[in-house]
């Protein structure tokens, strides 16, 4: 069948790499400091022939004799001694998109961790791969070490893959953690996570979802085979979570990470980004700092969740070098599993058909009776509380009340929560995140919830008066 | 570079499957169920052409027109239809060894679920499979659908791996949450286990950690280059694990895991399987009931921590079909990641030099200054203990004393244990396991710790009398 695996014959695989931020100079690090094993396994040398970056003063330690220096990366697709372009440049177009799209014509492999670039072109990138011939891996775009691209294109290639979830970006993650852990602001932790270098200056795409909505089109396209979209992905970031939050899902029995979800449900399929409840001793909880983490949901078997940590220029580099070694070996697997032709479109849910439980919080002014406005609003979507949490604290003119309920609509939920913050009785506009009930019950938990409960499986809404 | 992607043209990948046990009866199941998904993601059709079991009666149902059937496995391999032989037979010799030697020695591929005899045979028959150039691949053999093989073999496969650590048997990890949860004892887990059909009438195998064992040698030929063999690892199974110990350890910040380990160190490589606690907050302790883990641990990097369902028809057959699939698209991986004839030993860790901090559970007599000779012992190996807890029962005359140490050798702390055990005021043999602490501090625990702690960084003994 196949030829004789012979390691000496064969010559070296040919790289270019353009950009030599964090994840270009740690893979340019890591070919050289691992090369005798990286070759042992790979079966060939990978041998670095020519790199671009901006400022070659910057990068004259880490250029060795023989690999060739370019300004613009641009150049690098057409020389005739390179087999694969790793694009580790930023942004969805301009250079970054131009070096890949040139490599890819020439027949040349392309290897990113451009996960905006991936997202926004790539079915029309998988196209020109196709037609060519060349490979065009991302492993490195998603989740840094964390083999998922891999997993989903090979290893569950053969399952019904029924949803995708994950914490998809480290910043989020690790703000998350620390406004938990030491009752830090929003405000306080991301000024921390820009300290330790997890946060970039301008910090939206990050805490703002949509790093982690460009990762879930990707994760998305490979697990439904739907061309990869971020534009219908309903997101929302991490900037109205509070400690107050964490607290009190904590006594509910939760943890709150910021969530990229797809899931293929009987009312089509789900996307959406946003801080949610996970249960407290399950394994996306327990992700904590700037790990990340993917739970991969086949069927009716027990999800297979993958953890570590999803960026950073080492972990980055290790799945780049990953990528490499499999062209190097000959692998052979289309960018997003199947041809780009026969990526299809699934149906969205509906707003009005998504279902899950809530978790509410808002400030109700102390008054007797206060909340019998809410319960009212409530019960005109028939939405069924499960869990109420109130405290009052003495001298404080408004208290925080915190809502868990039953399994509402979205479409219900938003109209309820309109509604709600222009009561009088209520002094701000009301948080809610969405509660991640796990699929198997595998995560047996019995939170202390200090709280009142509806009795298990009622139909009428929860009287709160 | 590579060929253009055609779909239409390729022919089928023709297999046959050896053994129609609960894993061979859900492959011919889900290559039935998912052909079209599994035609699209391979890029050709895979074809069930012949299958070989010992009572045709009992399949009938199960094969269709077209499918050849045979009595004896060993008739599939010389096929000229064939070109993939799935080994789905139990047994490290025997039928599962003949119909697998056979079948690489005519060329052809083979998918197994068999770690016995990829632990036993694993090297020799690397070395065929290089010499006629046929593929032999076993993610199925560890882990169930949990991709720990590839994730090696693939993803890590530029890093530099330090440690390889899982729960890599469902049995055990029921059982154990079993007497967690209910206070079962072992026994009473045992038989709910066999009732369930998680447990084999004789469960040996599995509850004295020889099949955790098996495994545990694959995932360390993997992550380190070295033969696979198991001979040499240090196995305990959990018979002696009861639900004082998972209380204590649970009081102590822990849980109790049945964990398989080859770790390389500076005195060598560590490879044993044993009950250990592992922080309670990680990803490893709340997995639970029959869910496997894997933390692979590299360079200085986070640890990529892989968990699912580890065994069950559906789960193993997801893992036969991955491996089918990637034959189908060409891929080709030696069985190891290197050639058989570069897998290298790697000196052992010599028991004096094991460090690890232990768990000891003794039952002492109920009377003044009856530790004394424990802390004595202790002392005269510079022993230091960080916790101890011990409640009197008034009416008893034995308590139960639990002992938490500092890092310490294991032979040291064998040569206590075992003087321990003679002492005249120690009811029974005290039990020992390891206590794993996380490589980084990625799992803060706050335990209630209600009991004597050794003050920080003291480096005698803590006194006991």
């Amino acid at each position: 069948m196949l030829g004789r695996y012979v390691l000496t014959t064969k010559h070296p695989l040919r790289i270019a790499i353009a950009g030599l931020g964090t994840v270009g100079s740690a893979t340019l690090d890591m070919l050289e400091k691992n090369r005798d094993l990286i070759c042992q396994r790979a079966g060939r040398n990978l041998q670095v022939v020519a790199v671009a970056a901006r400022d070659k003063t910057k990068h004259l330690q880490k250029i060795k004799n023989g690999i060739q220096w370019f300004d613009n990366a641009c150049d690098l697709a057409p020389l005739p001694t390179v087999d694969v372009v790793v694009v580790l440049i930023g942004g969805d177009d301009g250079i970054a998109l131009k070096t890949t799209e040139t490599a890819l014509r020439n027949g040349k492999s392309v290897v990113t961790a451009n996960k905006a670039l991936m997202a926004t072109h790539g079915v029309r990138l998988s196209e020109i791969a196709e037609e060519t011939g060349a490979q065009l891996m991302f492993e490195a775009a998603v989740a840094g070490e964390i083999p998922v691209i891999k997993t989903l294109r090979e290893a569950s290639a053969g399952d019904r893959i029924t949803s995708v979830q994950g914490i998809l970006n480290g910043t989020c993650n690790y703000i998350l953690t620390r406004i938990g852990e030491d009752g830090l602001t929003f405000e306080e932790a991301l000024k921390e996570a820009q300290n330790k270098g997890f946060a970039e200056a301008e910090p939206s795409l990050d805490v703002d979802g949509h790093d982690t909505a460009h990762k879930l089109a990707l994760l998305a396209a490979l697990a439904f085979g739907i061309p990869p979209s971020f534009n219908d992905v309903s997101v929302e970031g991490i900037r109205n979570v509070s400690s107050l939050d964490i607290h009190f899902a904590n006594e509910l029995g939760y943890k709150i990470k910021l969530l990229g979800t797809a899931r293929l449900t009987d009312r089509g399929l789900e996307k959406y980004v946003g801080p949610c409840l996970v249960p407290k001793h399950s394994v996306l909880a327990n992700t904590n700092d700037v790990l990340n983490a993917v739970s991969i949901q086949i069927d009716t078997l027990d999800p297979i969740t993958l953890t570590g940590r999803g960026a950073g220029g080492k972990p980055t580099a290790s799945a780049v070098v990953a990528d490499l070694m499999d062209l190097a070996r000959g692998s052979s697997v289309l960018p997003f599993g199947i041809p780009a032709a026969m990526l299809k479109n699934v149906s969205p849910a509906l707003c009005e058909e998504k279902l899950s439980s809530w978790y509410i919080r808002m400030r109700v002014f102390d008054k007797p009776g206060a909340l019998t406005s809410v319960s009212t609003i409530f019960s005109q979507k028939s939405i069924s509380i499960e869990s109420v949490i109130q405290r009052g604290q003495p001298g404080l003119e408004s208290v925080p009340v915190i809502i868990k309920t039953h399994e509402v609509s979205e479409s219900a939920m938003r109209w309820a929560l309109a509604k709600i913050s222009k009561l009088e009785t209520i002094q701000e506009t009301p948080c809610a995140f969405r509660v991640e009930e796990p699929a198997h019950e595998d995560c047996p938990d019995s939170p202390n919830r200090m709280c009142q409960r509806a009795p298990e499986g009622m139909g009428k809404p929860f009287n709160l008066g």
